[in-house]
């Protein structure tokens, strides 16, 4: 769900991507994402693609190839990462740990000792596939000893979960707009450090992409230059500065805090179901509940009936765990009280009319147990 | 400018991008975009990213490391897909001609004579730095004769001149939704003929980006498919939809019609302030005038003068013609009897106070001229 504010913002009259008005509300999107990146960083922009596009200009830009890139996978998105590494002619050092789990920093370690020379690590904060919660700072200290650039994907945690560039040195940080910020699909936050910075003006051979080349995207971004590069996606950037302002208004902690709650009493209310959470204890996303459905429950068929008959979507699983779990976001604008209860009561509706359930009331019963132990 | 539909459109609540509703409005993005290509090419699509976006996927998807591509190369956007080309592995061979001018299909010919074996042909149909419009049909002639791709630039064309994918052979096209489409920037729509999605199946390599891939791209366009690759840009699509729906209505000969007499009413009315067209006559854009401004003329001044004191924006000149010309875009929903005299009247009102003309309506006067002729 989207704020009526940034819905809003959506429907400005546009303006020229050079308009001097317009340079300022770039200014003010940079100023609001060094934020919620909580960084100094200068080079902290707005990508013109989705999430997937943040991920690929973090390969473009660092990698040469030949580059030995180390990449945690434990779902989708690492497995993603890894692929775009080596189309862009770099090597990946795959790190594996079961889907759900999340990548043991001894393993990583582990491979920085063993690996001939290594470009940087990337890692998943919030596997959007799994619902794992990926603990960065073990990692990031690795990284630093042994002088390699951190890359952390954090798509779906920017905005609900502490994403702390500077304090754990991330070098290169990329996200989405459309999950815990609460902005429609299409642009992908971004952040350099200044480590990052040097190498990439330290390449070789230029990036393979231009649209992606994030030394010209500079030109477009820093104050004084701007010089064009690509025309900028205005309407979009009109919505990510209304979305940033409003993450700035209920402020970031309170905003994390919210988001805990609600997950909370979701995994309480989805028990007497039968539905167990997939990661393990805490390591479970507040944004993203991630459970396993039993063999016996149609799933793919449920999660229609509540769309057409109940508005509400929730996602499948995606490569191996499709037919096997659920995964339940609950999302900046989304994650509030109103919407587990209405969920977990279509839930149960649903399970008393297939016969999974015969006692009503027990899904909000937990749930409301839940939020009376949250003092707000 | 964009319509208030469209502007309206963008502010609809959200749908899942794999929500069956939101599949309708993809399906209505295809059906749409083939009218104003012109074309029945399956794979028609908004690539989620700028027109920049779009000339970089048409390389990296055809063009393999050490394939050659003559690009010609007549402004800023030629220039641009060559390096492109080079970016991504590919041999350029660039074929030029005066910024401003079009490029001789015969010196197309003779570049396919003489080069070695040759992937592609890439030619901007309208070239945005200098407003020169070039003829198509002889070059998709040679193409088919000399059996390689041709790849078009339609960025600032599509909705405004006829875009003939079919009639005239072209294999694969991009645009931007910012220019005749008068939708706000942010999409590239994008169409392969079967010959190129062939080509793209005998790739020996994968494409270099995950991003813009277009064989899994493809995969989640393709009715009955509908393979997740990447979250798309719902809002923007939405608008998408809105603003071709707004094309389809007026109708695209309609559409044609109209950027006519306004481009030439525009030229009439300039030509008294001493501002001469750049591209020859018969190779200007309509929906884009392109004048030589003379070197007394404090060309930037006057440009911030129009957009503070009459909010008109006008573009200037780009690369080596910086500070030498003027680049005013009447596209799409701007394309307008209104818009025309509004320029002109403010542009006469700025060249009386600095006195560089004395006698006041002749703008206008040679503007209205042109109108009377036109039969509507």
């Amino acid at each position: 769900m989207v704020h009526p504010r940034v819905l809003r913002a959506l429907s400005t009259p546009l303006l020229g991507h050079l308009d001097p008005a317009f340079l300022d509300v770039m200014n003010d999107i940079q100023t609001l994402l060094r934020v919620v990146f909580q960084t100094t960083n200068r080079f902290t922009i707005a990508v013109s693609g989705t999430g997937s596009a943040g991920m690929e200009a973090s390969i473009l830009n660092i990698v040469e190839p030949g580059d030995a890139v180390i990449v945690g996978i434990n779902g989708v998105f690492g497995t993603r990462w890894a692929t775009v590494v080596e189309r862009c002619g770099g090597k990946a050092i795959r790190v594996e740990a079961p889907w759900g789990q999340i990548i043991d920093p001894a393993a990583i370690e582990q491979a920085l000792n063993r690996s001939g020379p290594v470009k940087a690590v990337a890692i998943v904060q919030a596997e959007t596939s799994t619902g794992a919660w990926q603990p960065l700072e073990s990692i990031a200290y690795l990284c630093r000893k042994h002088d390699v650039l951190f890359l952390v994907d954090a798509v779906t945690s920017l905005g609900g979960v502490p994403v702390e560039i500077d304090r754990w040195g991330i070098d290169v940080c990329y996200s989405g707009t459309q999950k815990c910020l609460s902005c429609p699909p299409g642009l992908s936050p971004f952040t350099l450090s200044d480590r990052a910075l040097a190498s990439i003006k330290a390449r070789r051979i230029p990036c393979q992409s231009w649209y992606f080349d994030m030394a010209l995207i500079a030109d477009y971004w820093a104050e004084g230059a701007r010089a064009y590069h690509h025309t900028a996606p205005i309407s979009m950037l009109y919505a990510l500065r209304e979305a940033l302002r409003l993450v700035d208004e209920e402020g970031l902690l309170a905003r994390f805090a919210r988001h805990q709650p609600n997950s909370e009493a979701l995994l309480a209310g989805l028990a007497p179901l039968g539905l167990v959470p997939l990661p393990p204890v805490g390591h479970r996303l507040p944004m993203l509940t991630c459970v396993t459905v039993p063999p016996h429950i149609p799933e793919a068929e449920i999660r229609m009936n509540l769309l057409s008959a109940y508005g509400i979507e929730i996602g499948g699983g995606l490569g191996p765990l499709k037919g096997k779990i659920w995964r339940i976001g609950l999302m900046g604008e989304s994650s509030t009280e109103t919407h587990v209860l209405t969920l977990l009561n279509a839930l149960e509706e649903l399970w008393i009319r297939r016969g999974y359930l015969s006692t009503p009331g027990v899904t909000l019963e937990a749930a409301t147990q839940v939020y009376s132990r949250v003092v707000f």
